[in-house]
Formats: structure tokens, sequence, C-alpha cells
């Protein structure tokens, strides 16, 4: 089993414009690799450029290989209250299996998301796979949670109802909290195509936040524990 | 709004050996830009190696793009009744964003899969994002109340529990049919670690067969709409 607790948080003493620019180098690089990642699914090359592509990627790798930490990202604070988490599955702004989703926070607590999903997100042809619908509304629930970071949550339970299909393409979602008791946060959030009716898919969760991430002692800025 | 229907589906006129090798030929290709996507997150070189290693990225995205379909790769099936979702979020064999998934059917039509989930899958530090964990489930599930492709079905609701953290690293998945009633069929899964003494997401769903999926009609070896 594994746990977590305020030391599964990294706090670095780094300056936020020396964060803020390996986050735009590192950024470029993973975009690149989106892209890619986009064309090995559509490509219809013969044999002998596909072995020239490999050759390719290979060569980017060991070279990105020659000096990288053995685990994950993890996710780090600084004394400046800036966070970050490069490798998470739907925010991080190095991994190119996240989208990746980028919240715009409402004056009222509530949050608002527009992104494209193309070709890497597919379920039924032509439609946004049920599973990343599910996967982009949990985290984007649990961030609405966490209040704009003013306090760590976890997901309890996810609820989602699968209204009508998701067409690839534009999309929005959207989230808010509906009610609090104690550590418990209720939040219902959808997602939806750009420009629809109504919402493709509809959610609810029950957040927690930790008994070990409740009090003053509860580090600011980290977010959710998504 | 998105619709699906029997003619979202393509009917291919390939024989299932040149499906097994095409398949065989780029899903190498896969795994490599799944390397590449995994060292993009943990890789700590400088800009200048940043540099060189976007332009061999670009380069090998360039020479795929060469010849490639416009859209998403959708789903197929051939006359053998051989189909295949290249382009699929989780199972998909030419998508780098799926790990890929690749379900072990058992006598009693449930199923199990196991697999490892590495950095590009992180939610917590160290741990496997809970929406990873629910878009796998999802997957599974769905494939599950297909009755191993013997029917379409959609996800109607899905609930997830959330136990216990689930860290990176080898994982293990099972689902079975709990039960049917007309074109509604209810399925639980779990997703835990590899040799943990309990689940760390615990789900139930209720998935749908369409009314237009219903009768002597549908396709058969399709699978699940997820």
């Amino acid at each position: 089993m594994s746990s977590l607790s305020l030391s599964s948080f990294s706090f670095e003493d780094i300056s936020t414009s020396a964060v803020d620019a390996a986050e735009a180098m590192f950024g470029e690089l993973t975009q690149d690799v989106r892209d890619l990642v986009d064309v090995t699914i559509r490509t219809r090359v013969n044999g002998e450029r596909v072995s020239r592509a490999r050759a390719l990627v290979r060569e980017a790798a060991a070279l990105l290989a020659e000096e990288a930490t053995p685990g994950p990202a993890g996710v780090h604070v600084n004394g400046e209250g800036r966070s970050w988490n490069w490798g998470n599955a739907v925010v991080g702004v190095r991994n190119a299996v996240a989208p990746p989703v980028r919240l715009d926070w409402q004056v009222d607590g509530s949050t608002r998301a527009a992104l494209s999903l193309g070709a890497a997100y597919e379920g039924p042809p032509g439609c946004v796979h049920g599973g990343v619908s599910a996967m982009l509304l949990d985290h984007m629930m649990g961030e609405t949670a966490s209040a704009h970071h003013t306090r760590l949550t976890v997901t309890g339970t996810l609820t989602l109802r699968y209204v009508q299909p998701l067409a690839l393409g534009r999309v929005r979602m959207a989230a808010r909290i509906s009610g609090e008791s104690g550590r418990k946060v209720t939040v219902t959030g959808w997602i939806g195509a750009d420009g629809a009716d109504g919402p493709a898919v509809e959610a609810s969760g029950l957040f927690i936040i930790p008994r070990w991430a409740h009090g003053p002692a509860a580090p600011a800025g980290v977010g959710s524990l998504d």
C-alpha cells in the first residue's frame, strides 16, 4: 500500500522565474512530443519510413536520458507558493499524455476549461473516450474542491452519467462546489462539445480533506491530490 | 451533438494477417514514442540538448506526416471478424497515451489485466492519478459488458470509490458482469497495486446496449464503445 503525507511533497529552494523558464522550455519540447503522438496514430507511411522515424525518436530519447531523474516528476512547491506538477496526467505541462487542461478560475470559486481533444483521446469512432471524460472531470473537480489551492483534497467517490457521445475536437468543461461539511466537499461538473446544447457527461463527486492535511500546518499552493 | 450508429464503423477488405503485420510494425514505433513521453517528463538536460532533441522529434513527426489520415483512427473490422481500434485512449496499440491495457478474458466471462503505470500516469506524488484509474476501469468494464465482443455496449453511469492511494508501478485490474436486464448490463471492477491486500479503487457501472446495436444486424467483433 502506498501512503501520502506532507512529506510526499518536495519543497524546493528555486525562484519562481527559474521555475517558469524551465516550464516554458520543457513545455515546448512536450508540445512537439504531443504532435508526434498524434501523427503516430494517423500515419500511413511505409516500413522504411517507420524505421527512419523510430531511429530519430530513439536518438531523441537517448539524448534526453543522458541526465534524467529515475522516478516520476512528483509535486513541488517553492518558498513563494509556486507549485508545479509537471508529470500530472491531466494538467502536466511536461506530460504528453496530458492534453493539458488549463483551469480558468472564476470569482465565485467555480472553474471552467476549454481545450481540444484530438486522435489520442478517441474511444468510440470519432468520439472522446468515456474514460478520458472521467479522467478530466476527476481532476478538474478535485482542483475545484481545493478552493483555488487553499487546501488539499483527495477524491472519495466520483459518479459519472453519460448523456450523449462527445465528438473529438473543441470541448468545454465546468465544475463548482455544491456543498461542504467538515472535511467533506461535494463538487458537480460536466464536459460537453463546444457549442453543443447540453453536456455529454455530468459528474458529481465527494472530495475529502485528509486528516494529515487539515490544519494550519497544511501546505498552501499545492492544490488537489488527483 | 455527435451520434453513433453502425455506419460509425469501417468495414475493411483486408486480411487478418495484413492487419497483424501493420499492428506489429506501428506498435513498435508507438512503444518508442511511449519511452520518449516518459523521458520527456524525467529529463534534466540543458537547453542545448533540449533543442537538439526537439529537432529530432520534429523530423520524425514530419516524416510520419508525409502520408497520414487527417482524422482519428476510428474503429475497423474485417470480414473475418478481426477488429482494430489502434487509436483508443486505453487499449490503442498505436496510441502512446494508452498504456496500453491488454485484457485477459476468463472462461466465466470476467476479465483481468496486469500492467505497469509509469511517470506519465502520475497524480499525487508517486501515485497513479485517480482519473487514470477511472479511465482504465471505464474501458475494462465496458469491454467486459460486451461479453467478449459479442454485443456493443456504451457506458450509462459509472461510480468510483477511492479506497487508498495507488503507487505507480505494477497494477492489477479485474471486472465482471454482476447483473443483466434487457439492454442493461451491470459490471463491477477494481484496480489495485500488484501484491497489495485490497483494491485502491472500486467501481460499479451500468452499461447499455444501444437500440441501434440490438438485434441480428449488429456487428460482431467490435466490442465496447468506450
